[in-house]
């Protein structure tokens, strides 16, 4: 029903983007200024950082989204630096979103804008502009992939998803890309997603679905347990596939949430496993939950524990940690009943029933662990939710790339 | 007013130490048995964990002050072995006290017990028993130091401290010993404090002392994040100073009260120093908050997070990871008015402004981060309370531990 699509922010129809070095990244090799456009105007929501410092640009674009009533059509973004915490940060938000309405013969207010990178640090705005023609007139239906390029920091490869679905008999795609590492890595600097469809769907059902799958997805994975200061998450459906549009909680509805759970948490996946010094990806599935908030909970309490990642970085199969982390989770469950299971490629194997250790192989538990992605299975045995999350192991490269990125 | 004298858990008059090898550990020249007593009944306040995941310990030691009614003469405790997460903890635990009570002539519950080390395994009593007419033998007025090395775990050096002060013309002595290291560290296994006084506190008085002094030290003190399943702090009054009897919140409860503060943020210190590969002492200070709890939320923020640690420990002024950590803390106050300075013996240098950063000498920067103990001084602009929290650096070492620890 959903098939795997190329094309990230491209797969759906009528989406240009492009990327290149304006200069804010020394290495000329590496993208850091990036746009993307709707040939039509395209509903659009939004899901930020609850960090109390956030970044102008994200100012900048729930002003525009306000002015708008929700309308995008284009977004640009740059890496390297966050425009956060500097006097200035409005004014450089809001120039960059002229020059690209400028260069696009569109209004100012239609244009977001988002920036990752150092915190703190003045925004050159001269680079930007000297190179925003090239960056409009190099838009393009494939562009998809320099777009990705351009908001990479530490990340170590470019992260797109895309599928294809239909409504009412009309095919729809939809996709993105992301970026992350550090998860709010380094300086804090930022979580982003962009997402397209060419669904028709209303601002509102857009924004209810959005922020319903952030809960699971994005909200669920935890690299380093920080919360940045510009992460924001933004989806635009530009309705060019021509179903009929989505004005409630219906079956299409249901439909379109779930081709978004699959690019969201593809994506989540791809931001745990290319978190920084990453070796491991850690999936952490809780089930038999008395509700869903509680399997969340918990989920992302054993995700975040630094503990347990150091011993996943080890391939010890310390599930001693894992009870522990299910234990100070802030949430109602009977510790007693709590079953505790290591899983990979290579096998399972089970290490706590009803709370308490069972005796199990160190052999065949060192070989499950030595595969690239860890599965860590908890039942609560208080119910019938589920709830997934997702982080990686903690490594000797993630003190390296963090106590020494700024200088 | 308040003299720093040696002696630990024996600085009060009447409490006898000791500690010995009894095979637990398989290095013959380290403690992993540790007792002492109180000539007379004394007073016994105490804190425990709030992980789910309780040790056995915890639920005998909690039994047996109910049943005397908060009175207690001895403390058994053991290293390398949490006694946590097996099917007969409770079983090894109080026999455990019972061969105590033997050995000094007591009733099992008045002896309390306290384990830390590796969860999920089986603790073998057998060594135990073999060695408890000895432990009792040794017992001694300065045997102190002893006990402390006994409860050691990744611990790299001892910690005790002691003050002496009058109470109504009355010289009283507190002094206590504490483990920690990974702060709750590898196999989440415990940190311990146990603090003895000669001044006559009525039961009331003494719990309500501990636990507004644990919230402003020991609850303020992070390393890694995790919460242990073995967590306890006991504080014993036995009354032979001669004092009058504290029974209400007058003069002599706060002049008591500073007194364990003292020790117990001594102690906080040592533990925040030692943690886990640590290199530094972190301690923020919050000032002008609008209320203590506001201060001690964005105190224990800013010292968690894992980016500021690696911040540290690369010597690295990133203050965007300061304000980052103050701003996801959840609290309420006004971002745009924090200040924020690091600070050490090399001088002080102020970072952020008003949210904004400031421009700042990155070499003088270097020079105050240069040092063993580093300052973050944080002003929230809102108010006049004051917390402080403590921490330490996260670094190779810290992973290094923690991947192989429990093999």
């Amino acid at each position: 029903m959903y098939k795997v699509i190329e094309g990230g922010v491209c797969a759906a129809r009528g989406y240009k983007a492009y990327g290149l070095n304006c200069g804010l990244n020394a290495d000329k090799n590496k993208n850091d200024l990036g746009l993307y456009v709707s040939d039509v105007p395209a509903n659009t929501a939004g899901v930020y950082t609850t960090n109390k410092v956030k970044g102008a640009p994200i100012l900048v674009t729930k002003a525009h989204l306000e002015e708008t009533g929700g309308k995008a059509r284009a977004v640009i973004m740059n890496s390297k630096n966050a425009n956060t915490c500097n006097a200035d940060g409005i004014i450089k938000a809001e120039r960059m979103c002229e020059l690209a309405a400028d260069a696009l013969g569109l209004r100012p207010e239609e244009v977001l804008v988002a920036s990752t990178g150092v915190i703190g640090q003045i925004l050159p705005i001269e680079p930007i502009e000297s190179h925003i023609k090239d960056l409009a007139a190099g838009l393009d239906y494939d562009g998809n992939a320099r777009a990705a390029e351009a908001i990479m920091t530490t990340d170590t490869v470019k992260k797109e998803y895309a599928v294809e679905f239909t409504l009412g008999g009309k095919v729809c795609r939809l996709g993105g890309m992301a970026k992350g590492s550090g998860m709010i890595h380094p300086n804090m600097a930022t979580t982003l997603n962009f997402i397209t469809t060419d669904a028709a769907v209303s601002a509102e059902m857009l924004q209810a679905a959005l922020s319903e799958i952030v809960k699971v997805t994005y909200n669920c994975l935890s690299v380093d347990g920080d919360t940045s200061t510009n992460d924001t998450i933004l989806l635009h459906a530009n309705g060019l596939a021509g179903n009929a549009e989505i004005t409630d909680r219906g079956e299409d509805y249901g439909v379109f949430k779930q081709a978004l759970y699959i690019v969201m948490s593809e994506l989540t996946k791809m931001l745990a496993k290319d978190g920084e010094g990453a070796t491991k990806l850690l999936e952490c599935t809780v089930s038999s939950a008395p509700d869903t908030d509680t399997a969340i909970t918990v989920a992302k309490s054993v995700i975040r524990s630094p503990l347990l990642k150091c011993a996943m970085f080890g391939e010890d199969a310390n599930w001693g940690r894992v009870l522990c982390a299910i234990g100070y989770a802030d949430a109602e469950f009977d510790i007693n009943k709590v079953d505790v299971d290591f899983r990979s490629a290579a096998g399972n194997v089970a290490v706590c029933r009803g709370g308490a250790g069972v005796p199990f192989s160190e052999a065949q538990a060192k070989t499950v662990l030595g595969e690239d992605t860890i599965y860590i299975d908890v039942e609560l045995g208080s119910g019938s939710a589920t709830a997934k999350a997702w982080g990686c192991d903690l490594t000797y490269e993630y003190v390296k790339i963090n106590g020494d990125y700024r200088s």
